[in-house]
């Protein structure tokens, strides 16, 4: 071992001891007749000193020493005589009586510091040096801590870790498979899977009864800023269970990992929201309920009043933001220009402050008396002071601005602290979507979900109203994990199929082994996955899954660092059958 | 949920209890005007009774039962009369009073006992029902077990389990790489890791000090019985550490494994043992020493009788069985044959048999005296009784040959108990090994491996002398793991590279981000991976790693159950910019 301690070990009960350290040139600076240098590894920063008077050999010796050299140092544990208290180890310092410089370094390309003068594509390329810094590492520690104790947790409840396979077939899952050729099976392919989900329904047929596996999944979509290639997903199931047990058991690890990882106690039980609700206060099946301001509808309230924008619109709706009646034209502007965006594409955006005097002053003065404004004001429960920001127009693309509008105000406002988290269950989420340009029913979560029981004989009268057994955990407006209890009966999945246009050829083609195995006693089961990227950014407070995966890709999914992909030999193409064919369209 | 307990759980305490169970119908067995059914879950098997008298139409019912039913009852706990004390559950019985057929099951293709009618092919193609027999569930119940315990102890010490990428760039680590097309990048490929290695050594340079990962690797080789193309690995890696350390920290890792999964406690320190010695006493680098039989060199001994086999021969060894000179003749021939098949193609097998009366028999009488005999017999201290085995040969392959039967006799003799686990490091490994055919240096374990700091200067004159920093964990015969510690300096780095034939170009292409990452202060570091599907097999006393995998492949790489791999459509080749091309050659 090339040390007896780490650079985060040592604190005063050390000292006198003669230790041996070992680990990077963080910081040397020289004073008078010292050299200081701040020693790091992962543990910490321990502070070495060399004495210009006592030792002046070692002293220049350490004077050459360039930031990142790797070094290995043996002295003895003293105490500062100027403490650092931010530092745990800032107690101590090593007199340093031999030096060994281990490794030397190249002048890093950014500097390895929290804030780094390094942007974001130097960090990438480099991103082993990136990983130096603790910022960085800290993402990573606490991933470790997340999955050891999602792992510790399950374990505890009787879940079996399955290793489920990683090249297997294509099973469509709304999004593309990365696909795997085979050298021995010419012309034949693998398909990396996109989540363990028909893998994990065998398992219950197999009588496993509780599964999970934090499981690296794949999709070839393009890339956003929180989406990546390969991700991980925390995937269980259960049998013999319905949704309530599902929710307990996995509300159950949430807290389980808010309170041995991020030291938090939740005591109540989570909110549950149906998606119907979701959809009308919030304007999103994910709402962040750190903060109400919930939407309100106002179509009745402000009808018949000559108004053409809120008279010709499906829907017209608003929120208001507490305190902020004193926003400026400027302020307001800018929140038209907000709601304008491509992205949000609201035609307007229309305001009514409520004046500290009870008056009220709104963009629609011409159309609505003061006792109208007090009216609409009165839906709100608004008090003085506060303003109202309304919308109208298409309803699912109005209340999804206005969903958008409420975040930005509960930024503007302070309501969306990082260190706040406000867990929700959305349930009852519709077992179908209509697709407009397709003229068809899509299934909102997948083809394996099942029902509401009572809901069934609406499937063939009124598909869009049956009711999933389906749940998402909402956590700040993040979706972390979503699931439902399956269907296990084989005649209602053929129905399903039925619903969303599977000819029985191409559901066999598809999914003929799980609807075999359901031929052999499938019991009840039902499960979830959460996102781990996600989990970890939540609780690392990140905004992007980047930050908290070791090696990510960049948004055309390559790997900067390593140079993948990359072109391969034609003699390995010719062994995989496979020729390359660059269209030019 | 859809019961109150386990079917493993119930007890004589639990008598007189109104409970729910579930799981599936193993058996059905009417006896006079009762009948019985074995509940089964994961848990255990539940005996439920059925009263003709008491209720009829109940009876009725459970004996329309079929094998595989998932079922739903609710009883009473009963005291049985006739006590099972093969079952957890043997002294009670549930009385049945209400049961719901959950699903019905067809007759599944092979019966799910221990002893299972179904052949290899079908229980592959089932792998699903295959999966609810015991033995196979126990497997992947132990195969979680090891999984959670190894990083419960890699925990406690502090390594950080960190995901490295599943799409990398293709590393050429002496086997076939899996590629996977890039569609974001036309004519790109992603390779699938055959080991995190240089990854890990990456983070290594990013100061994550330990690291583990339990990490699916990749190799498309032609596979045998103990080979699948996706296996799992518990990947290891520790900076500031010499060979010593890695020892002591993943021997305690063993013996962790040891105490916690199969209740055995090793208090002693693993033996140790060089490569030399290994292919010495044993021709294996992976010896069995659950028994001696060690391997005895014979050349000087026999010479000089005109013997010609032995007199030509670079290398004549033997061993010696004990207690089987009363092998019979046709017991020494099928030795013969056994040696002189083609995976071993021994030319011939010289025997010795010392008999009780002090005498020697051997098919070299005609070249050796008794005394001649005494003598060889002398170097195995064999005594009266014992039946000396010799083959002759080339060194290298008659060593081998003399492997393969000693572990033969070893099994004949029933040294070779599954329940006896004899762990023992290999050290001190050649750094090189020498290529017939390319008639050149390739690296023994891989280009990173550091040489013996004293063999260094034996690099240019005698490369075939350096022994490298390289370790092995053997246990039974099979190597679990073994890793290295890596080189750590540019200079040695790119010395290794010369020697091993890469030109500096070539070098720089497949490992230039390694090599760019040491200029910028790598510590020293070491580490190695086990084969976790060979742990579980040997901790499971299994003959193929198969047997623990879930979803394993077969010789072709096929998944039979999913029919993966399998063509894709001609529009998703289009978008990968691929055309197949099966040539005919």
């Amino acid at each position: 071992m090339f040390r007896t301690h780490t650079c985060g070990e040592l604190r005063i009960a050390h000292a006198g001891q003669e230790v041996t350290l070992a680990g990077w040139v963080q910081r040397v600076r020289k004073m008078g007749g010292m050299t200081f240098i701040d020693l790091r590894d992962r543990f910490g920063i321990t502070q070495l000193t060399f004495n210009q008077e006592k030792n002046a050999d070692l002293c220049e010796k350490a004077n050459k020493l360039g930031r990142e050299f790797v070094i290995q140092v043996i002295g003895k544990v003293t105490e500062r005589s100027n403490k650092n208290t931010q530092l745990p180890t800032g107690a101590i310092e090593i007199l340093v009586n031999s030096l060994n410089v281990l490794n030397e370094s190249q002048i890093p390309p950014f500097t390895i510091e929290d804030n780094t003068d390094g942007g974001d594509d130097i960090r990438m390329k480099y991103r082993y040096l990136d990983l130096r810094r603790t910022l960085v590492r800290e993402n990573l520690e606490l991933r470790h801590k997340i999955a050891f104790e999602t792992r510790r947790y399950l374990d505890q409840l009787g879940f079996l870790e399955v290793e489920t396979p990683v090249l297997i077939g294509s099973t469509p899952e709304g999004a593309r498979d990365f696909v795997v050729p085979s050298r021995m099976n010419p012309g034949e392919f693998y398909a990396l899977p996109q989540s363990p989900q028909t893998l994990k329904q065998l398992l219950m047929v197999s009588g496993f009864d509780r599964y999970f596996q934090i499981a690296k999944c794949f999709r070839d979509e393009d890339l956003r800023a929180d989406r990546q290639p390969e991700f991980t997903q925390i995937d269980c199931e259960m049998s013999f269970v319905e949704q309530e047990d599902v929710l307990q058991t996995f509300e159950g690890m949430m807290k389980h990992l808010f309170r041995f990882v991020k030291n938090i106690d939740f005591t109540e039980d989570f909110l549950r929201m149906t998606w119907q609700d979701a959809m009308k206060y919030y304007g999103s099946d994910k709402p962040d309920i750190r903060f109400d301001m919930r939407l309100v509808e106002l179509k009745e309230a402000v009808g018949g009043h000559n108004f053409v924008v809120f008279d010709s619109a499906e829907y017209v709706g608003g929120i208001s933001a507490s305190g902020c009646a004193s926003y400026t034209r400027k302020q307001i502007d800018e929140l038209t220009d907000f709601v304008k965006r491509p992205q949000i594409a609201a035609k307007g955006l229309v305001y009514i402050r409520c004046e500290e005097n009870g008056s009220f002053k709104s963009s629609i003065d011409k159309f609505y008396t003061q006792e109208d404004l007090a009216g609409i004001a009165s839906l709100f429960n608004a008090k003085s002071g506060d303003l109202i920001l309304i919308l109208a127009g298409d309803k699912t693309k109005t209340q999804k601005a206005l969903c958008e509008l409420r975040l930005e105000m509960g930024e503007r406002l302070g309501l969306r602290d990082k260190n706040v988290y406000a867990p929700l269950w959305i349930i009852d989420f519709p077992l179908f979507e209509w697709d407009e340009e397709t003229q068809r029913y899509f299934a909102m979560h997948h083809p394996f979900t099942s029902p509401k029981p009572e809901d069934i004989p609406l499937l063939d009268k009124d598909p869009g109203a049956v009711r999933a057994n389906a749940y998402d955990l909402v956590v700040n407006g993040v979706e972390l994990g979503g699931g439902s209890i399956r269907i296990f009966d084989s005649a209602l999945q053929n129905k399903m199929f039925e619903k969303l246009g599977f000819s029985p050829q191409k559901a066999e083609a598809q999914f003929g082994f799980l609807m075999n195995a359901f031929k052999y006693g499938a019991p009840p089961h039902g499960g979830l996955a959460f996102g781990l990227d996600r989990l970890v950014a939540l609780f690392a407070g990140l905004d992007s899954i980047r930050d908290c995966i070791a090696f990510p890709k960049n948004n055309s999914g390559r790997d900067v660092m390593l140079d993948a992909p990359s072109t391969i030999d034609s003699a390995q193409l010719d062994e995989l059958n496979l020729r390359i064919d660059l269209q030019t369209t």
